[in-house]
């Protein structure tokens, strides 16, 4: 049984009911997503409309809105979950931005604390406002190859 | 004394040579910078060439170059004066973006970790590649006397 399948048992904290929030359903295995690391407090999956290729969410199990409603004692789990994400996300960059949108107004679209880690390759400014393409399958699980790797 | 003055006896930790850093620089007082929040692990101050009113920059006063880089006994801290941070931007806005550019093609200039707070006001996108004015020195005072209070 892999790592990935037993913790796949430790499920989202204080989540809503099923289909309240797409993360804590992406953490539980209700919903779909390209996980591709998971700690007992945290889990990273692909983000679906990438600004880049390998765009990533490390989102705490702990549903909390804001990085100003965590408990203190999840700073540090969180902070470690997000830069052994960063230390992967080094096989496909070294270059890459860490972002948490707090609010609506700085484009916050799924209430369920996240960072953001887009790696950079060079491009112009990637955050444009246009419409993104979705992440294609065969990306997808090619990216988790590189990405699950401990 | 107030805790602002005797905080400024902690210095940077691990920094080079003065003039090699101007976070450290700022850190240790030996260049100018309008510094909002410290503790014992981080200092804040605002950004010079801010994409938004309230721009700023949340800084561990050990000098490390990335996230991946810093010890893990780290983390708690430098989250906690991140989260610290944010509750005083709610001040100005409840709407803020915090981020981290890793490497010099996602955008970082300064090679000593820090995370940015940038206040959104409902503005289109700010993170123009155009030239940003510099901050004016009655615009900083003012800030600074809004989010110094604890």
């Amino acid at each position: 049984m892999s790592r990935s399948r037993v913790l796949s048992a430790v499920p989202a904290k204080n989540p809503g009911p099923p289909g309240s929030c797409i993360f804590c359903d992406i953490i539980a295995r209700r919903a779909k997503g390209y996980i591709l690391y998971e700690d007992e407090e945290a889990v990273a999956f692909l983000d679906l409309f990438p600004f880049t290729r390998g765009h990533l969410l490390v989102v705490p199990r702990h549903h909390v809105d804001r990085l100003t409603d965590f408990a203190e004692r999840e700073y540090s789990a969180y902070l470690r979950a997000i830069a052994n994400v960063c230390r992967r996300v080094d096989r496909l960059s070294k270059h890459y931005n860490v972002a948490a949108n707090q609010g609506s107004l700085a484009g916050q679209i799924v209430f369920h604390l996240h960072f953001h880690v887009i790696p950079r390759y060079g491009e112009d400014n990637p955050f444009r406002t246009t419409p993104r393409e979705r992440l294609r399958e065969e990306d997808a699980l090619a990216l988790v190859e590189v990405l699950s790797r401990p």
